[in-house]
């Protein structure tokens, strides 16, 4: 069994921003009332860009962090939530823009924390020495799916995309997951192909804040480590009024969380490697430092990854 | 790492069963026209169902067949390239259904040979001990993404959906898969969610017979294993015409691939684990028997699996 690190990080949003003043208007509410609420001042809607070319979008971002080659790519797992191909999928796109040969790809519907799966799938292909590098990739278009007359989902959701490239090393470094679907309730939150996006809020607020901390210290139990001993939790970027009580329950600072949902929403399968990105990009990472990524949503699904920088 | 084996399998077909005779009309084309180019004398097409009743009822089948405990899976990874919901996903679906709880869900996209990607990955937490048992998934509705007007496809594809349980064995089993996929040319089929099925025949011929026949060399390279050490190749029931070139290649007698696509055409996901299911069916295989799986289709997606029975 094979170790892995993370080795690069990107992400990419479209251009296109919409304020809060501008949905305030839409549904005629105070100039307050969706920061009060969700946390959310902005987020971005692709105006011609289609969802591969977002996620593309973010391995570019990536590459330009790194000399990694591309080409050694060995396996590419993207998560989605509003793929518009079902064949090829998003991953195969990916692999033909870079012209990556001797690679695996395929995509994954797995609900909002489908980021999780798709970091766990390519991981075990690294630890069981198949592959060498993987590209995680989480993508999202909601703004396709959102009901833009729907106050619920039209103010928390966004597009976007982010990336997480992975390898094999040497060094002995911690990994632990912790997966689990969860059958009861799984109409609170859904998207057909020929739907809009349904989300009953208060259903997933519960859901999200409950076994959300459940399953993070199920995790811990497993790995025999303890909150203390973790330098930041990267959380599924929901809503922030679910990240506090998340933070309240687990009895932790509200900044011992990665919390980036302000400036882009909440946008499914991509809102963890944004995030992640955004924390490479500042430098709050340390070698050695432990990090725990938290996703939960449609499916219904949750999981966290508990892994070593 | 643990070896798996093969505990049960089921299918199921739609009671909607459409005849050459049928098309025949539709095209104007003459009472052996479909059968000589394709093998295909008939193929099934939902009416009421959905998606999920056939993953759902392929699982009802295996039931059927063994004593075994539903609650006990950990893991169901369904493949397909025809789902109508993107979320909560198929393997959601049936894990409400039969109320399964300690299990991890997700669909996968990666084309016509999503089945060979969603063995794999089922195989791998098996293998690293993580979960005990896993089902694996092949569904597909292509009848809802087939254009009935269009010789090319609708007389190949057809719906259904084929289910195989596998879990951990104390016993000493083979096991290797090599999955791989080719950017080139990857426009020779395609289905997004708002169009329909597109598939350039000739090139699909051409892709499907090479690569299907590199990929297994490949395969039996890594493993060691000889031809003649195969008890029988389960190949994606893509189109006869295609299984006698690829059996021409591999210069090995028809007998030694199970072809069952006279009956239901091809289904894409489903094919590999419905002519599993009717071989368990016949009493075909014998333990210690090796087998390969071989997938290809869209993406382009390729792979091939070796397990032993």
């Amino acid at each position: 069994m094979y170790s892995i690190e993370i080795l690069g990080n990107g992400y990419y949003l479209p251009k296109h921003k919409i304020e809060n003043e501008e949905l305030n208007t839409i549904f005629s509410i105070d100039s307050n009332w969706i920061y009060k609420r969700t946390g959310i001042q902005s987020r971005y809607y692709v105006e011609k860009e289609k969802i591969e070319d977002l996620a593309i979008g973010s391995v570019k971002n990536l590459l330009e962090h790194t000399n990694f080659s591309i080409k050694n790519v060995g396996i590419i797992v993207v998560a989605t939530t509003s793929t518009s191909k079902l064949m090829p999928g998003i991953s195969f796109a990916i692999q033909k823009y870079f012209s990556i040969d001797n690679c695996l790809c395929l995509d994954i519907l797995a609900g909002c924390s489908g980021y999780i799966n798709a970091f766990d799938i390519v991981r075990k292909y690294i630890a069981l020495g198949e592959v060498e590098y993987g590209l995680v990739i989480g993508a999202d278009v909601l703004s396709k799916y959102v009901d833009h007359k729907d106050i619920n989902t039209a103010v928390l959701l966004g597009d976007g995309a982010g990336a997480t490239l992975i390898g094999k090393t040497d060094t002995q470094k911690k990994y632990a997951s912790f997966i689990e679907s969860d059958w009861r309730d799984n109409e609170i939150l859904t998207c057909a192909t020929d739907e809009k996006i349904f989300m009953d809020g208060k259903k997933i607020y519960k859901f999200g804040t409950t076994r959300t901390v459940q399953n993070l210290r199920q995790l811990l139990e497993i790995t025999g480590e303890k909150l203390d001993d973790i330098a930041y939790i990267i959380p599924h970027q929901s809503n922030l009024r679910m990240l506090e009580s998340i933070c309240n329950k687990l009895n932790i600072p509200m900044e011992k969380m990665y919390i980036n949902l302000e400036r882009v929403g909440n946008t499914f399968c991509a809102s963890i490697p944004i995030a992640l990105t955004e924390m490479y990009e500042k430098n709050i990472l340390n070698k050695k430092d432990k990090v725990i990524f938290i996703g939960y949503g449609g499916g219904l699904n949750l999981g966290s990854i508990l892994c070593e920088i």
